[in-house]
């Protein structure tokens, strides 16, 4: 899956995935309406709502992007039926072709881990058959519990051929309040990409490992030294846009060759629509919005990688 | 809730919770045909069969345990069907006066903490209404993301007087590799807990704070520690019974007064039927069983705490 990524990437030509982090208020009203008129104000209508919202976004940018990474609270929000539209989206972007990063940052002990990865990833026995439940292709995963609650993750990505993106340094401005804690001289992130290049080192696609890491757009510092310690990892890169982050500064999350990382936006192009810049498009071209919006950052990356190399 | 919590455990006379943590291994033959018959092997059957037995469990245990932990893995891993059993077995546990404390270990950005706190203790806004999704009373919450990952779940605890129980020292054997890590002289466990206490301490019930700790009986040493670090934290103890934990490894995580932890089985309790020592309830008896093996678990935790005392 890791191939298939960067596959993805290549033929793209757009190191980025778009986050469907869908909150109501992102939502323009007609579907909002449209919704609730058929489901009524519930968890069923704006569960509808939130699935057909993603799947406008979807059509407009599956060409242009590989990948999308829905946020598990946004549906979990909704309680099953917002659960329902998360597997409904999964399902609608693997028609298009996108590669699903499951953002669940999920990790427990170690049998709880398993099941977490056969729920996300992987297959679970019932009676005679071997079922998918959500079947993502990537989840990212949370290290505070050590190996025993990742190893679970990576043997079934290790059947399955899915991969994982690790929480190493995260985009918040309070990640440093733990992640950052000096010792024996190195931050705490630092042991915890050294930790994810030796998970990921006997568990290699063609170029790159199927254990990837979490590293925020928002310490570009840090990405730089990240990318060191973590040489084979892919790095999914949170807080571009809205939360701040820019293109000069993803630059050193990116090998030589142009790959390495893949950068994330969500608000920033799902609810572009709602901005100043993207107004002319109104509520109907808000799928239209994203997709400009998407184009523009993906413009922003590229300058950023050729005024390095210049 | 916090108050809620300790006046069921005063009543029952038990510092316990049973983890309702299903896997299909544990079900009795006969719940999972009929389960079966009904929905086939699918993840519906499967949901099906998990729910009824819970329910079993659940009628045999709920006069003489004060709450329960559902773990959200085990049903996740069922996918939709699996969370709406997670869902029904949230409210059937209310419907028997228990407290549930959901098992999820989430944690994120501070935007996506919000709806996590949202769909699992607080409401949603849809339209003109508020809705509850899954409604638990208390979940698990990761520290990793530091305090802005942490400090939306407290806000919706306030709104609705609930409360967290922090990942500080987890019960597995790798928990140390990161969590031990000595920065200016202390392990990190020792910083969350830290945290922990400052985070609570504005957010008193009676005599305990509504955010409390979980800390694993399989670390004693590290949990009298954690006793004196966080005073008026509740300690969720997991890892009694299968993971090795006894009564007298508990003891420090009790406070004089007899309060102040909370201990966790799952396995030992709601799988007991498949022990050699309660063989003769036979499957049929499954939660028989249980309920015994939890009025064992109670009499180990009590005589403990009261050669503790002598």
């Amino acid at each position: 899956m890791i191939n298939r990524l960067i596959e993805g990437i290549q033929k793209t030509g757009a190191p980025v995935v778009v986050g469907l982090d869908p909150m109501l208020s992102y939502i323009p009203g007609f579907i909002l309406r449209e919704a609730y008129s058929e489901f009524g104000e519930t968890l069923e209508g704006a569960a509808e709502a939130v699935f057909r919202y993603n799947k406008g976004i979807v059509d407009a940018i599956s060409d242009i992007v590989p990948a999308v990474k829905p946020q598990s609270a946004m549906y979990e929000q909704f309680g099953v039926p917002g659960v329902a539209a998360f597997k409904r989206t999964v399902d609608y972007c693997h028609e298009k072709g996108l590669v699903v990063i499951g953002d669940v940052k999920r990790g427990d002990i170690g049998s709880t881990s398993e099941a977490y990865a056969a729920g996300h990833l992987g297959k679970v026995q019932v009676g005679s058959n071997r079922l998918s439940a959500f079947d993502e292709d990537f989840v990212t995963v949370n290290p505070y519990l050590g190996s025993d609650g990742v190893k679970p993750f990576i043997k079934v990505c290790k059947e399955e051929k899915k991969g994982l993106f690790i929480l190493v340094k995260t985009s918040n401005p309070s990640s440093g309040e733990f992640q950052d804690r000096l010792t024996d001289g190195r931050p705490l992130y630092e042991w915890v990409g050294e930790k994810v290049n030796e998970w990921g080192s006997d568990f290699m696609g063609d170029g790159y490992s199927y254990v990837g890491a979490v590293v925020g757009a928002t310490y570009p510092e840090m990405g730089k030294i990240l990318r060191s310690v973590m040489p084979k990892s892919f790095i999914l890169v949170p807080g571009y846009g809205a939360q701040g982050g820019k293109g000069k500064d993803l630059v050193h999350f990116f090998n030589d060759d142009g790959l390495g990382a893949i950068v994330n936006s969500s608000r920033g192009i799902i609810a572009a629509w709602k901005q100043e810049k993207y107004a002319s498009f109104g509520e109907e071209g808000y799928a239209l919005a994203a997709r400009k919006a998407a184009e523009e950052m993906i413009l922003d990356i590229h300058q950023a990688l050729e005024s390095r190399n210049s």
